[in-house]
């Protein structure tokens, strides 16, 4: 299987690093939008050799992995459509998965049959090809949201492949996606990084900071990440994200009732509730 | 030196622990409101013994912690105030300090001058002496908040107990201190227990969970936290934890706004200012 990977970052080099330890491609060819990014990828070993174009590395390639930031797939479908031969795959790695699919839609054409939106539900600490993890993928969840009109060899295809690299598939609705991924990856992240820019705009900060324990630094690791990737995540989950942050909102604005008030009840029932789901969570994730 | 730590769960016992390890204490008694749990600790050999009240337990001993939840210390201090000798120090490691100095000068009388208000910032995951740490406080920060009343030499010998268990010491003002928690702490939780709630509320909480993913783990993970002992901290603490919330929702309702606005350019600063902090702080914090 050829393989072209466009987009050659921590994700997009830990697929190549798993589909080089189970040989699972006869060549991978990378692209990337910062050609040295590609290039590092071929110095670490993880391609076989780097395009100049997103055209030229899917030429005769049996699958397309689009593993760039979301807000840069799309120029990414305009610039392959012509070259999808009829037995090649296409498919993705993006946090939301609507708009893209309403993108490919409209860039792909008639190879919009062949694209097979995908969503690893992975993530890492640090960017780039020299964090690729060849086991990132065990055990992860992929999430698959076909159309009607996907090709059903084609979803095999990618199935097969991210079976292969360790993973468990879930197929669902994009807009149930969307909606669930708003809820426990974008809203998230919309959180810790307020809460750290509300910290950072304290004329105190550096003292506050030098006082923040364990807890802190587990809750405001994601504040850490690429701040316009996610900016293009929540852009491009706008209606969803709005939706579950007005809810957020309102949730808190309640439990700030109760504190003003000394509500201790309402608070215990708040948290209890929140304890008990998390520490079942804790069970059946963080594992023994 | 003869120590009675009051409150034997995680800190407690890891207390006890460091405190064994490094051969600064000539006994230990131990004394917790289920006196279960005060046996476990002289069964796994953190304490030499434990004594079935708290008046009995500080009788005759050089320093006392109270290492009990937050919402428990009041009543300790009027359980041991006729018992503090001359000579014998109280200190605790309570997460607020300005209502429990307020409730310190109010019960122990004449002794109050023997208390050193202190909060060693260190946490775990699992409650209980079981979990005891010995190294939990290498390197961890222990906040002092004395009062004009407090006497040099009891800060000085509750200082020494902390650096000899590999602590650095930090003096600062009781309201300062509990303004600075409010913001890297208490509603860090408040935020994480609210979000978890929120998901927990959901008809199909059980699916979103299942799609969530490392970022989600680490983000919640202060969730799994003790309810009742948060609900009694941000109780301790509501005034400065009502307003960090409230400049809190205020930042979330902007962001709201700029989503609803598809406004990129205010979504990218405020995600921008968070990454930029988050990361400094992580290479100061996290190390290498």
């Amino acid at each position: 299987m050829k393989v072209a990977i466009l987009g050659c970052g921590f994700i997009g080099g830990s697929l190549a690093a798993a589909l080089r330890r189970r040989r699972l491609a006869s060549s991978i060819t990378g692209y990337d939008i910062d050609p040295l990014t590609a290039a590092r990828g071929v110095a670490l070993g993880l391609l076989d050799a780097s395009s100049s174009t997103a055209a030229l590395a899917v030429q005769g390639v049996d699958l397309v992995v689009l593993a760039a930031p979301v807000g840069s797939i799309p120029a990414l479908f305009g610039q392959i459509a012509a070259e999808i031969g009829p037995d090649s795959v296409v498919t993705d790695v993006g946090s939301t998965k609507a708009g893209l699919i309403g993108a490919a839609r409209a860039e792909l054409g008639r190879a919009f049959e062949h694209f097979v939106p995908a969503h690893p539900i992975a993530g890492g600490e640090r960017p780039g090809p020299e964090a690729a993890d060849p086991d990132l993928f065990e055990g992860c969840t992929v999430v698959i949201t076909t159309s009607a009109e996907t090709r059903a060899d084609a979803v095999l295809r990618v199935e097969q492949m991210w079976r292969s690299c360790g993973a468990r598939i879930a197929q669902m609705d994009a807009a149930e996606h969307d909606r669930i991924l708003a809820c426990v990856s974008h809203l998230p992240h919309v959180l810790a990084y307020a809460l750290v820019a509300h910290i950072a705009g304290r004329a105190d900060s550096e003292r506050v900071l030098s006082l923040a324990g364990p807890g802190f630094r587990d809750f405001t690791r994601i504040a850490a990440s690429n701040a316009q990737l996610w900016r293009d995540i929540v852009l491009a989950n706008r209606e969803a994200v709005g939706s579950e942050l007005q809810e957020l909102i309102a949730e808190l604005q309640q439990a700030q009732a109760a504190l003003a008030a000394s509500d201790a009840r309402a608070l215990q029932e708040l948290f209890e509730l929140a304890s008990r789901t998390r520490r079942a969570f804790g069970e059946r994730q963080d594992g023994p």
